[in-house]
C-alpha cells in the first residue's frame, strides 16, 4: 500500500482548547471551544467540529470516530443488532475494480428497534424521558445564558419561546411538541448531538458530494471535517453517481454531526436515471440501507402531488428541486400520486425504528423571484402540514424545508404559513436568496434573506456557496460559505434576543477598541481570514500591538482619539463632581446660570 | 516625459452598449446600458459608468470629461466666474518636488451664485423650475417602468410614495419637499445627474482615499472609474495626508458621479492633525477650497454637541466616527459647543452658493451591537433633525447619514426615528452591519443590515469592503465591496416594489431556465465573475450551449426535467381539451365521477 496519508485538517482553532462540560443527569462530556481572551476570561462558544480541533484526541478516518453514543442507546434497551441487508453492486452504482471506493474497514451489524417499537427522541420524549441526547444539547445551547443573566433581555422573538435558561426538561418539552428535533439514528453513536428548533439557536447546514472525476473516501471525509470546522451543525451528502454507498459509510462514520441525505438521489442511480422507472420497492430498500448505515435525515418530497404538478407549468423557472422534478415527472407519466406520498405510512415505520427525523422536502419551491410565494410552492406547504401530524402520529421526528428564491417583503410570509400550515414543526430553508441577478455572490443574495427568516423563526439554515448555479463548489466555497451562513444565524440569534448569544459580539468589540488585535483575530468567526487581512497592509508584528489601524492612521483614529475623549471626560466630571460638594458644603462657587 | 500611459479601465461590459435617451424638455441625453438577450429584446438598466464604458467616447484623464453640464448651468444666468481661492502649499499638506502631485494641467476658474442668490436643485424646485438635471435624472429614474405597467405593483414599501412613472414634475417636488437632492455642485460640469430619495432606486456609495506610500493621479482616478464601473453611484474621497488639493482636482474633472469628501479631514491636515488647533476660520477656507473644486456633498458633523459627549463614555467603543471624534475633542478640549455648530448659517451661505449637498454626518453612530440605538445616537440625531430644517431655509440640500453596527431587531426603529426627526430628509446609511464577530466578511454582516434599512426607506447605501475594520480595501476588495452593495439595494428596490425592478430579475430567471448561460452571464452583476466561476467546472464552449450544468449532471437536472415535465402536462392538458369537447359535443365520454 503506497497511497497517500489521508490528509484530513486538525488542529485547534487560534488561542482555542476545547472543554468538556459534564452532565448532572447522564454520563456525558459536552464539548465546548474556549477562546483565550488577554486580561478576560476565556470565551466559551459553541463548536460543531468534533475531535478533529482536539489535539488531545486522535482522530484516524479509517479508525472512524468513537461510538460513546453506543452505551446510551443500548442502555435503553429497546434495540437490537441484526444483520442487515446485503450491500449490492448496485448500491455503489456498479463501480467495479480500480473504480470501487473501498468499503469502510470497521465491520458492523446494523440496529433497528425492537418489536413495533418508536426508538425516537420524540417517543422518549412524549413518554417523559429525558435522554442523555437531551441533556446534551440542553448544556449545549445553554452557552454563556448565566453569564447574560445580569443582562435584561432584548429582541424580537416573533411569538418564539426562547428560554432564559434550556433546562433538559425544556428540551424534552420542545421536542415532544414537534418544536425541535433531535436528529440521531440510532446506528449513528458517533455523533455529538444537536437539537434543531426555533426556541434554540439557528443552526446551519453545508451540503457535500462526490466529484464525478476524483473521489476518494480521504477527500469526501474531509469536505465533511472542513465543513463542521468553520461551523456547520449538519452536513448533508448529496453524491450521486458511483461508490455512494461505499463514501456514505465512510462520512458517517467519522462524522460528529448529524448527516442527511435525498434517499431518491440513489434510488434513481438505481434504476439507471430514468425517473419514471422508480417503484416504491426500490425505495424502501434505499431508505434500510441508508438507515442502516446512520443517516440523521432523509429529505422525502412526498409533498409533490399530481395535481399541483399543472401549477408549475406557467412558473418563469418551473420545479428547480431535482427530488421535486424527478417525482413531478414520475407522477404525470404514470398519472397517479407518487410512491412517497401512497406509502408515506410505510416510510414512517422505517423512520421510527431508526430514529432517522424527516425533513420533508420543499419539491416546489421557487427557482426565481418571479415564482415566489405562489400557489404551486403553498399548496405543497399544505401537502407538508398534512403529514407532519402522520409522522408525529407515529413518533416520528419532522422538520420542513423551504425556499429558495423570495424578495424580501415576501419572506415573512413563508413563516407564518409554515408555522400556520406545519404545527410550529422546525423550519429548514435554503437561503432564501433576495434578488436573481447576482450569480457568483449568491451566497450574499440568500445570507440576507437566510439571517431574515432566521430571525422570524427558522430552525435551520442550508448554506449557498458563491458557486451557486453555476458551478461545484470548491474548498475555498465550502468554508465562503459555511462563514457566511454563521454570521447570518448569529444576527438572526441577536436578533431574536438568545441571552448571551451578544457576548462573543461585546468581546471581539471591548478588543477592537482596546486595540487587542490578537484577541480580535480570535474572536472572530474566521481568525485565520482576519489576520491574513490585517498583515496584508500591517505586517509587522509590532503593528498588532499598535494604537491604531492601517485603515485611518495614527492621526485620524476615532478609538484612539476615543480613550483621549473618555479620559478628558472622566477628569472633567470628577472635576464638575468636586465643585458639586463645594457648592453643597459652603458655596465656594455658583453655577453659572445662579451666578448672574 | 517618459511616464506611463495612465492606465484607466475602459470599455463595456460584456454584451452591452450605451443607448441615449432625449428629454422632451431639454437638450440632454441620458445614458444606460443595453444588455443584448439572445431572442429577447435588450434590457436597458441604469448606468452610472459615464464615457469609460463607451467605446464611442474617447476619454483622456489630463483632458477631464466633457463639462456638458456647463451649458445648463450657465443658461440659467444665476452665476458668475470669478478669481478663486488661491491654492496653497498647505492644501496639498506641504508636498514638494518629486512628492507633489502635478496640478490638473486645463487650468479653470471657479463659479459662484451672483449676489446672495441659492443656485440649488432646492431653490429651483421650490420656484417651481425643473432643471435639466430634474428631467435627467427622472428619464434615468424611469427605466423599465413603461415596460413594468401591464404587471401588478408588488412590494411593501413602508409609507413611501412611489410613482408609476417618475415625471420630471414628481422629481421637482421631492426635492422642493425635501424628500430628495441632486447633488450637484455649480463646478462639477462633468456631472451625469443622479438622484437620492425614499421614492427613487436605492443608490451606493463607494469610499476611496490615497494610499500613503503610492499616490499617483492615474491610481487615484483609476479607483473611482473601478467603483463606478460596477455600480457606484456616487464616490466619496476620503483621502488624507498630502496632496489631497491636486488629487481630488484630478477625481472630479474625471468624474461623472457625485464626489462627496469630509473637509474636517482636510482642515485637520491643515492645523497639524491636532484637532484642538482647529479654527472655524480654517475649517471655512476649507469648504470654500472644495466648493470650487467641484465637490457635490459635503460630510459636516454638525450635529455632535458638547452635552451629547459624556453619553458616550460608557460605550463599549466610543466614538466611531472619525469626524465624530475630532469635534468631540475639540468640544471638550475648549469645552465649548463647536464651530460647526456655531457657524452652521455661514456653512448654509457656503453651500447655497455652489449647490454643494449636505450630508449630515453621524459623528455619534455606534460601533458595536452593544452600543446601537443608545441615547448619544438618538440625541445627535435629533440635532440633525434641527439643522435640517435650518439648510432648508436656505434651500441647501440635506441628507442624513446613519449607522453603523445594529442587530437586525433595532434597524426599523433607526428609519422610524429618521423620518420623524429629520422631516423625510433622505437617509444615508453604512451598512448597518448586524453583528461584530465577522471582521473579514463585514461586506456581508453589513449587506443584510444594509437591504433591510434600504427596504425600509434608506435612499443611499454607503458600502463596506472585507477589509473594513482590518486593513485598507484594494481593487478586488472596492469590486466585491461595490457588487455586494449593488445586490443589496437591489434587493430593496424589489422589496420596496419599484415598477420595473423586477424586469432584470426575470430576464436572467428566463436565460437560467432556458439555459441561455452567456444571457445568464451578461445579465449579472459581475458577468466576469459569473462567467469564470462557471469555465472552472466546465470550460468548454460546448458547455455552454448544455442543457444542463456542471452542478447536477444531465440525469439530475431539474431545470431540464422541468421542460419535459412542461411538455408532457401541456399534452395531458391537450387531452383533456379535446374530452372537455367531446363531452360537450355528444357525450361521447362521460366523466370518471358521473359515471358510476
Amino acid at each position: 500500500m503506497n497511497k497517500p496519508t489521508p490528509r484530513i485538517t486538525t488542529g485547534a482553532l487560534p488561542a482555542s482548547c476545547k472543554v468538556f462540560i459534564p452532565g448532572q443527569m447522564h454520563q456525558i462530556a459536552v464539548p465546548m471551544r474556549s477562546i483565550h481572551v488577554s486580561n478576560e476570561t476565556p470565551l466559551s462558544v459553541y463548536d460543531s467540529s468534533g475531535p478533529y480541533t482536539d489535539p488531545a484526541a486522535s482522530t484516524d478516518i479509517r479508525q472512524g470516530l468513537a461510538g460513546t453514543r453506543g452505551d446510551w442507546l443500548r442502555a435503553r434497551g429497546d434495540i437490537e443488532e441484526y444483520e442487515g441487508r446485503a450491500v449490492t453492486s448496485a448500491d455503489n452504482g456498479f463501480a467495479e475494480g480500480d473504480r470501487l471506493v473501498p468499503e469502510f474497514p470497521k465491520l458492523r451489524r446494523p440496529f433497528r428497534a425492537t418489536g413495533n417499537r418508536a426508538v425516537t427522541q420524540m417517543a422518549y420524549a412524549k413518554a417523559g424521558i429525558i435522554t442523555p441526547e437531551m441533556e446534551y444539547v440542553a448544556i449545549r445551547e445553554n452557552l454563556g445564558r448565566t453569564e447574560a443573566w445580569a443582562e435584561a433581555r432584548d429582541g424580537e422573538d416573533f411569538g418564539a419561546a426562547i428560554p432564559d435558561l434550556v433546562t433538559p426538561e425544556f428540551v424534552r418539552q420542545e421536542i415532544a411538541a414537534g418544536r425541535a428535533i433531535i436528529p440521531a439514528n440510532i446506528n449513528h453513536p458517533e455523533l455529538e448531538p444537536m437539537i434543531i428548533g426555533r426556541n434554540f439557536l439557528v443552526k446551519i447546514n453545508a451540503n457535500i458530494g462526490n466529484s464525478a472525476v476524483t473521489s476518494s473516501m480521504e477527500e469526501e471525509v474531509e469536505k465533511m471535517v472542513w465543513a463542521i470546522r468553520w461551523g456547520a451543525d449538519t452536513v448533508m451528502d448529496l453524491s450521486t453517481g458511483r461508490n455512494i454507498h461505499n463514501i456514505r459509510e465512510w462520512i458517517i462514520r467519522n462524522a460528529p454531526v448529524p448527516i442527511g441525505t435525498v434517499p431518491l438521489y440513489q434510488a434513481l442511480e438505481k434504476v439507471g436515471g430514468v425517473a419514471e422507472d422508480l417503484t416504491w420497492e426500490i425505495f424502501r430498500d434505499t431508505l434500510i440501507e441508508q438507515a442502516e448505515q446512520g443517516v440523521d435525515y432523509f429529505t422525502i418530497h412526498a409533498g409533490v402531488r399530481l395535481h399541483m404538478i399543472p401549477m408549475t407549468v406557467k412558473r418563469v423557472t418551473g420545479i428547480v428541486s431535482r427530488g421535486g422534478s424527478i417525482m413531478a415527472k414520475w407522477c404525470l407519466h404514470h398519472h397517479r400520486e407518487s410512491f412517497l406520498y401512497e406509502h408515506f405510512d410505510e416510510i414512517c415505520d422505517i423512520m421510527r425504528a431508526y430514529d432517522v427525523s424527516f425533513s420533508l422536502g420543499d419539491g416546489l419551491r421557487p427557482g426565481s423571484i418571479a415564482d415566489a410565494n405562489d400557489q404551486a410552492q403553498f399548496a405543497e406547504l399544505e401537502t407538508l402540514g398534512e403529514l407532519t401530524k402522520i409522522a408525529w402520529a407515529k413518533d416520528c421526528q419532522v422538520m420542513i424545508e423551504g425556499p429558495g428564491h423570495v424578495a424580501m417583503h415576501k419572506i415573512k410570509a413563508n413563516m407564518d404559513k409554515q408555522l400556520a400550515h406545519c404545527h410550529e414543526a422546525p423550519f429548514y430553508t435554503l437561503g432564501p436568496l433576495t434578488t436573481d441577478i447576482a450569480p457568483g455572490y449568491d451566497h450574499i443574495t440568500s445570507a440576507i434573506g437566510a439571517a431574515m427568516i432566521g430571525w422570524f423563526g427558522t430552525a435551520m439554515l442550508c448554506y449557498v456557496t458563491p458557486k451557486e448555479h453555476l458551478g461545484l463548489p470548491d474548498r475555498d466555497d465550502v468554508k465562503t460559505g459555511v462563514i457566511t451562513y454563521k454570521l447570518a444565524a448569529h444576527a438572526a440569534d441577536l436578533a431574536k434576543g438568545h441571552p448571551g448569544a451578544q457576548l462573543r459580539d461585546d468581546a471581539l468589540s471591548r478588543a477592537r477598541f482596546e486595540f487587542r488585535w490578537e484577541d480580535q483575530f480570535n474572536l472572530s468567526l474566521d481568525p485565520d481570514t482576519a489576520r491574513e487581512f490585517h498583515d496584508e497592509t500591517m505586517p509587522k508584528e509590532a503593528h498588532k500591538l499598535a494604537h491604531f489601524c492601517s485603515m485611518c492612521g495614527p492621526k485620524f483614529c476615532s478609538m484612539r482619539i476615543s480613550h483621549d475623549i473618555r479620559a478628558e471626560a472622566q477628569k472633567q466630571e470628577g472635576m464638575a463632581q468636586m465643585a458639586e460638594k463645594f457648592r453643597e458644603g459652603g458655596a465656594l462657587y455658583l453655577p453659572a446660570e445662579k451666578a448672574q
